[in-house]
């Protein structure tokens, strides 16, 4: 079922190898290397570093000894890759508790342990390392990477793999690095049985799935193995394995089909990387024959119980459920009278012995509005839904909450639930995968985007930012990204969708990184070759092409805020009037005089109310509210003057011709590149980019016309609007 | 795969009888009947007589003499179902070929060859009945029916059915029926393969299709048997079998599976109706393995003269091929630079030896069009390419013409082409299947809108009507419907939309008939008991309800003949932008200061020129031109003034209004016919009714409130418009 991969590949599969190409192993694998750990992760460690070495002539010495591996404790496997080769070591990647370390190792750690400040982790109190973190320093000559467990040396690896060269050049002192978050999850729109609307993957844009192939677990799970690869080698932990719209086929994955998850997680447990589960909420009923799905029934409960022990009898490490309940017709709590707590914490119980979580979805909104009624506003939803019930969930239970309280537009403001449920913990959930942002056909380098998300602070410049919030070592739920990764050969579709996912991880990882320093990171690895040349084509024209890919698609899409503009359904491309008289809660309602959603509390639905000082003031204030959010809190004149001078429907248009020139400079500074990267990866992204430039003066053309035709100010320049 | 009838149906296989009741035949069933005539037509009049007297005691003696059948000749089958019965008769059916005819039947004959005037058929010269014709008189007490033909005895039969217990009183002197036009056909848009998009069946609303079932020919075929009894009952002779679209699985019906049309069509013949194929225009390429499908081609000829040469020798009388090509992605003779009539004559040549046909459509418009561009004009493209065409078409050809210039909206001028090929045969295509007007969930009677398509007279008063040209003797096509039949308990979804059915083949064989008569006509077949009340509450009630259906659908939806202001894809339901900005053609150009699209010769896209004077000149003018097709002629501003005094914002307020109060009375009056029709029956089209008030509410709201926003003019009775 594999297709055919581009042509020159390495990999055997015909899959591209992404940010982990052999030659950002190189540096690794051209030096001798000695890991001191043992356990199957360690053993993943030095697969890698092996691997490398028999391609570049390096060594490797394993002493596989260490608490966390009994069986194979004291055992020296060394110098399998490398023959006789008793050091000394370029590269040490020891587990601290491996027993005595090489001299210049316990020196390394010795002077972590004098220090105490944390490099991008959070604050911490203890000296130990972490779950999940490493240190790494070059002292005596020697790059040395310390881990108390198995999975900080696995990163602690990757991250020699990021610095390449550079990893063996000057001495450096101890960093220490941990994830932000502890829960750092990609879930996987996939369908097992593909479903008659939506296909393999929904919202997919890159193939099929790599888990599931027309109903069935794949036979082949090379790629899960290799997608795992690649979730290390950038920081994600958890993979959901399906859909959260959970249908017939999908449901029995907990009972019947529970063999597949498992073979699924026996594939990505050696890169640290744990399954989690969609699950139907009425499942007891459609699976156990109980009467009723109800969360305080004493039947429903004991079917999930029992159901879960069997989960963790076939995947010790199994990560947990996730639930999107009483959601666009799925099934849910309040079919029973309950609430969304009572049907979290129903999960909750059932895993908590295990040490389990349930993701909880927010995205709950009456989905058959009426468009008639304009009291009715879906951005409150998931507050009013959820607010009142801070408090009430259970430890093991995060609140899922998609960054905006829409859906994933390319401009929203942060969603209000993040910072109204100090008892809860939330998780932030961003879209990889591109639904509304070009659908890995146009280049859009999400990021930016995110990482303005992550440092909003909701109570202002004094208060935490969302980052502390959901990243927060204690009460924090994480980042959970839609995965934009399928059976393509590309992984993503675009080539350059790619850095989306890769970035997805790295933020997961350092939330206060620089977009544009990953996007550098993931073209040094990417594209090995070519970013490593002392002119710097590539790099500098990579960074025009992407670093404001996002704002580029947002000139040229929706303006100010507005959102949803696109096709009915399949969400590509532009429709103004599309979901204007639906009962989805997407509406912009503009008229002959004007346009934008009054969400204020003076005059609007309330929604500015949401939020705490001072962005409860701003935003309901008209002046005060930022231009780029304006259409989302407000209905304004075409003549209102924005703070930059221009007016909305000047800037209506000016932005739409802006964009569209914006992505032809991006075409044909693509198009220069022809030789610097591989001819078949050129090639389709060459052709993406027709598409994207057909498809941006689609959006500038219906936009424009669509305003010009209500409004009939023509525009001050004089350009042609159709 | 039946489903369930409806409770009560006396049919053994749950269907509803629709307009032919048991109850219908009761007349007959009741009375002494002689048949004379032999050969397998004249066997299904004698089936249907027979098993009438068994239920209703009765009796008929047939005397099965005659040319058509030399087997039976001569025979005497006399008294199966009625036991010793030597005369006299209350009704004779005879064949005029079967030898001596009784003394009343030749006195019947002679008086009607002493007339000349023929009653509904088109004025004949000789003194013969004619093929499929009929005469029917009522003489000393006995009424009389005779025929040249099987096929005309078979429609005389069911003439004495309509006329039910009036046949059998007051002497009537003989008339002469005969059908306007020889081809009477219905197209299926069923797919033998279902569809991903479209379904078993395309823009079918009454469940799947009676001849195919996921795949394959259906097992049972009685449906189809039951379908050609109903057809022969309306005058329809001609069945496609499957859709225009032909896709893989159909393109095969050919070859592979030519046994399957077959099968189908020796359920059919017994009802004097012939089947035809819709074949793939690059079949040969597909199947044949020819190197190409070009028309001039040798091998391509005589690929097709060969694949004939054994469709015929499976089905005799097969009625030939129908073929949409090069119109909307199906193949067809532009990619090998020839026209279409070098295609047409190609499958024409093929069909010659046998006497069949080709349907070829007429439906040939670039849906790839750029919405920028208001010089394209979709109106005109049928006509472009065709009209220079006109003299080339083989004498088996037949152009297949949609009755309005884009698709068979619920306003739409009549077709051009129509009148612009006097050297071509024209057939009519209608549309019975409910796409655009309520897909059987809304009461429609299309009737009065054919109608008027029919008696439209291109060149003025003065000269003939569609329905002369489509009709006529020699050059006429005749009519096409696309069926609204699948295995729905009730045929057709909506239990009212059987009457569509119905009149379609009703006035393709009488195109002049009153839609109104034949509704009435439709109502005491269908409801012989509640409608043969005396008190005519159901009939009253039925032609309130539907008599202006159609009507009030155009009321509730697109104003002015403006069309398309439906959703994309399914086209339920509104989106007055919905196809705005899309490369289908149909817009309405709508922005804050009018509506419409200007298809003038003056400033417009030269449209009207497509038609003969005085049509040519009434549609050009702004004053002249009808209202209710003003804004498919004209772009005008909202405050132009009807001939009514009003004005285009108001009418469009005024209409949506009245239209869903028309909606909502029709709704009340259906209530208060429960007891009057069966319990079950009644309880479907309730809650149809329930959707359609529903539906129509929301065309009216969103269209309102379109325009409202657009224009900024209030409705001047202060209605609230949302």
């Amino acid at each position: 079922m594999t297709r055919p991969g581009p042509p020159g590949s390495p990999d055997p599969y015909g899959v591209h190898p992404a940010w982990l190409p052999d030659e950002a192993f190189r540096p690794i694998g051209s030096r001798r290397t000695l890991l001191r750990g043992g356990g199957p992760l360690a053993g993943t460690v030095h697969e890698e570093v092996a691997r490398a070495c028999a391609r570049y002539g390096g060594s490797v010495r394993r002493q596989a000894a260490g608490p966390d591996d009994g069986a194979a404790n004291g055992r020296d496997d060394g110098g399998e890759a490398g023959g006789d080769d008793g050091g000394p070591y370029d590269l040490v990647l020891a587990l601290t508790a491996a027993g005595p370390l090489p001299a210049v190792a316990e020196a390394v750690l010795a002077g972590f342990r004098r220090r105490s400040a944390a490099d991008d982790g959070p604050a911490v109190e203890d000296e130990g390392i972490g779950e999940e973190g490493y240190v790494v320093a070059r002292r005596d000559g020697v790059t040395v990477v310390l881990a108390d467990s198995a999975a900080g040396l696995l990163y602690g690896l990757f991250h020699v793999v990021r610095l390449g060269e550079e990893a063996f050049g000057a001495e450096r002192p101890a960093e220490r690095h941990r994830p932000a978050a502890r829960l750092r999850m990609l879930d996987h729109w996939d369908n097992v049985a593909v479903h008659p609307v939506m296909g393999q993957v929904e919202r997919g844009y890159a193939g099929g799935s790599i888990f599931w192939c027309d109903g069935a677990l794949r036979d082949d799970l090379t790629r899960v193995a290799a997608y795992g690869r690649l979730l290390a080698a950038c920081g994600v932990n958890a993979v959901a394995v399906n859909n959260v719209n959970v249908h017939a086929a999908e449901t029995r994955l907990l009972t019947d089909h529970l063999g597949d998850v498992a073979a699924i997680a026996d594939r990505l447990r050696p890169y640290g990387v744990r399954v989690h589960l969609s699950v139907n909420f009425a499942a007891p009923l459609a699976l156990g024959g109980t009467a009723t799905a109800d969360p305080l029934d004493e039947d429903v409960r004991a079917w999930w119980a029992a159901v879960t022990t069997r989960v963790y009898e076939a995947i010790p490490d199994f990560g947990g459920y996730v639930v999107k309940a009483d959601s666009e017709g799925q099934p849910g709590p309040h079919a029973y009278g309950r609430d969304h707590a009572d049907g979290a914490n129903l999960l909750a119980g059932a895993l908590a012995p295990f040490g389990g979580v349930v993701h909880w979805r927010a995205f709950v909104y009456n989905h058959r509005q009426d468009w008639r009624d304009r009291s009715t506003d879906r951005a409150r939803a998931a507050y009013d839904h959820f607010a009142p019930l801070d408090g009430r969930f259970r430890d093991n239970v995060i609140l899922q909450v998609k960054h905006g309280p829409i859906d994933f537009q390319v401009r929203e403001p942060v969603s209000p639930v993040i910072a109204a449920m100090p008892r809860t913990r939330v998780a932030l959930e961003l879209q990889v995968t591109q639904e509304y942002t070009g659908q890995q056909r146009h280049v859009c380098y999400l990021a930016p985007m995110w990482s303005e998300v992550l440092g909003f602070r909701p109570w202002g410049p004094a208060g935490p930012g969302v980052a502390d919030i959901v990243a927060g070592d204690v009460a924090g739920g994480g980042l959970v990204g839609v995965s934009n990764a399928g059976d393509d050969p590309y992984w993503t579709g675009h080539p350059l969708a790619q850095a989306n996912l890769y970035t997805f991880g790295r933020l997961a990882w350092a939330p206060s990184s620089d977009p544009a320093a990953i996007l550098d990171e993931w073209i040094g690895l990417t594209f090995p070759l070519a970013a490593g040349r002392d002119d710097g084509r590539l790099r500098e024209a990579l960074h025009e092409i992407m670093d404001d890919s996002c704002g580029t698609y947002e000139r040229y899409t929706a303006p100010l805020g507005v959102g949803f503009m696109v096709r009915p359904g399949h969400h590509y491309g532009p429709d103004v009037d599309g979901y204007e008289y639906t009962p989805w809660g997407t509406y912009h309602f503009a008229d002959r005089d004007g346009v934008g959603v009054d969400r204020t509390r003076a005059t609007g639905t309330g929604f500015t109310g949401q939020y705490p000082p001072p962005w409860s003031e701003v935003y309901e204030s008209l002046t005060r509210c930022p231009d780029e959010l304006l259409l989302f809190f407000h209905h304004v004149p075409y003549g209102h003057v924005l703070h930059d001078g221009s007016t909305v429907i000047q800037h209506i248009y000016d932005t739409h011709f802006a964009g569209v020139e914006e992505v032809e400079r991006a075409r044909l500074r693509w198009a220069e590149l022809a030789g610097l990267v591989p001819a078949a990866l050129h090639a389709r992204v060459r052709e993406l980019f027709a598409e994207q430039l057909r498809c941006a003066e689609e959006w500038r053309d219906q936009v424009n016309a669509y305003f010009l035709r209500k409004s009939g100010v023509p525009d001050a320049q004089g350009r042609r609007i159709p």
